[in-house]
């Protein structure tokens, strides 16, 4: 833990169970649910002061503080949650939980099947961005909280749009940072391929793997890489890499002339790959994918219109411009759908080479505009 | 064979053999090499109205016409080459090979090793762009031709380059298209990631699997897969397929809610990464991605106008609109150097929504553009 002045601190991940069965979007009843999340500041004796953060597509509970006094690795958004920062935990009570078919504490296909006494893998129902969030709900509920800002980046921000829909009646505010209402052909091909490689893996096994001696880790390898050059971008990668060569004498490369890394790009996305695979489960990254390529609030509602006259919420948009996978004509998408909807609705584009990783490194731009955009809720002057 | 009498009709690959050994750019000598080849047109008493067309990273000899009569599939460019066409075979001879290392009858990876009587597999040698060319200047002075023009797509455009520094007394005219001086480090990135998916595939058998009962062939999908997400664009995704799915009931969509295919641009790479594995050699795909990933002018050159104070031709570049592979800003990179060198150049950006693929699509406006370029080589006026 270093030594921070604006961290939350010492963090515990709780565990919330669901014991009644949940209906799922695929009409298939599923449960129990136990759900791990975190929370940080305090709520309020109006219980109206949560703010609930929804993480991108291989996050979990643990968004800020540290786990331990030796715990060298903040949550992933520890830049943006604590005393003072853009989810000012002296002001709000910060709650963030693991998704439904994660593998960080929440119900997931590396969970036990209570039925068999062994892990669902396949047999885990496939999940939705509506089954996330229904389940999220069952844990704001438990928690007491009556009033709701919700936010998120990526995937985290169609669970939020998902939540300003939904449950229209508790959700005052969103925030949804590089996001989309729909991925487009091409983000679902990415995962698709992601997918192929997982499912073709040999150690795959028909997803159960949890208790062989080998795990489908190239496929889920493989899978990671692809995700991760769409989370950079060609200026981005050309900035951290360029054609730059792994070995080098004397300022003169040395080109391998055989298959093994040459190429510092290559040995980036090998590390990525390989880091990846020791903390993720496979199947999960199968579900997740799915869910994402899944959600689709236009077609589900008729129209992005019509689906943001069921919200009751001011919304700030937040785009990059660098950001290919999910990009800022996505998001204008979503501020016109608003608009037209009738709803208070902020947008920014951020200037930015870091792709849609952006998101998570460019908190100080984003904390400026997030601590605007949350005094005005508050009924404050901007700071 | 359709009936088109702009057909060059039906044609023959045939095969020429280089005995002696070649010294490669990893300074290994390698030999003997066979290389397939085809011509169209005939070669003029001064033997100076030769073409060369060199392929894309997949392509082959076969650039027009048909095998047989009941040959329904013509050559890969045969929109652009014969009767009339832009390269007008009433004009000129024009020659096509298959570049060392491939699959389609010059020598590769899974041709004989003479030493072993066993495919080369991995004992091949790691090829270059310079090395490709190295061979095919062989066969164009096994000939007889004494001029040359040099016209590719994609990887046949660094070839083309590379053919007008290093044969600069020969080439008097040089066409390139949807190409690059080098690969950004986003596209080393796709290429690493679709060798990896190869070199992970249980089947590999490190590279020796021909006389195997199983291929790699999912690790070889995988990478075409990924190949042609890069190949087309977010535009052309979307007017292919958008969020169509495969199943639907009286114009309901139907989800599978499961891993099977869903979506219809899962339905299309599947299929093109199933028909790939019945025509292309992984080892083959593991080369030449590699050679593509070396070539780079301005590092071998010193820089990029330093290569092309070597040529002394006249230069046609060709980018499209929405390739985002080799964007037009590389197109750009290769027409200022060319300009500061001091040669003669004609750049042309075409309007498509096709993304690199457009090489291979948009043969009308090509078709304007490239006559028009070679009706000043031969001193015509603009047809």
């Amino acid at each position: 833990m270093t030594n921070n002045k604006n961290s939350v601190g010492i963090v515990q991940t709780k565990y919330f169970n669901i014991e009644e069965n949940i209906e799922l979007e695929s009409k298939k009843d599923f449960g129990p649910v136990q759900v791990a999340y975190e929370t940080y500041g305090t709520l309020n004796e109006n219980k109206d002061n949560a703010i609930l953060l929804l993480h991108a597509l291989t996050g979990d509970a643990h968004a800020a503080g540290f786990h331990s006094e030796t715990d060298k690795k903040p949550g992933w958004w520890d830049d943006m949650v604590g005393p003072g920062k853009a989810f000012d935990t002296d002001k709000y009570f910060v709650i963030c939980s693991n998704m439904l078919g994660g593998c960080s504490g929440t119900t997931g296909p590396c969970s036990i099947n209570p039925e068999t006494g062994t892990p669902y893998g396949l047999n885990f129902p496939v999940i939705t961005i509506e089954d996330a969030v229904k389940v999220q709900k069952k844990l704001i509920d438990f928690l007491g909280v009556k009033k709701l800002i919700v936010a998120g980046g990526s995937m985290g921000g169609m669970q939020a749009l998902e939540w300003s829909i939904t449950h229209s009646d508790m959700v005052e505010a969103v925030i949804i940072i590089a996001s989309t209402s729909r991925l487009s052909a091409q983000g679902i091909a990415f995962n698709a391929v992601g997918r192929n490689a997982i499912l073709s893996d040999p150690y795959f096994n028909n997803g159960n793997y949890y208790n062989q001696e080998h795990q489908p880790s190239k496929g889920l390898s493989i899978a990671r890489m692809i995700g991760h050059i769409t989370y950079l971008c060609e200026e981005s990668m050309h900035n951290k890499f360029g054609r730059k060569f792994k070995n080098e004498i004397n300022g003169v490369d040395i080109p391998n002339f055989d298959f093994n890394i040459d190429f510092q790009v290559e040995s980036y996305l090998a590390h990525q790959g390989q880091t990846f695979v020791d903390r993720f489960d496979a199947n999960s990254y199968l579900y997740i994918t799915k869910a994402v390529d899944y959600f689709d609030l236009a077609h589900k509602h008729g129209s992005l219109n019509a689906a943001f006259k069921k919200t009751n919420a001011r919304f700030l948009v937040i785009s990059f411009t660098s950001d290919w996978l999910f990009p800022t004509s996505q998001s204008k998408e979503i501020v016109q759908a608003l608009i037209k909807a009738g709803r208070d609705v902020s947008f920014c584009e951020i200037e930015s080479p870091c792709g849609h990783d952006a998101f998570l490194l460019e908190f100080e731009t984003q904390t400026k505009i997030v601590k605007s955009f949350l005094a005005k809720n508050n009924g404050e002057t901007n700071e």
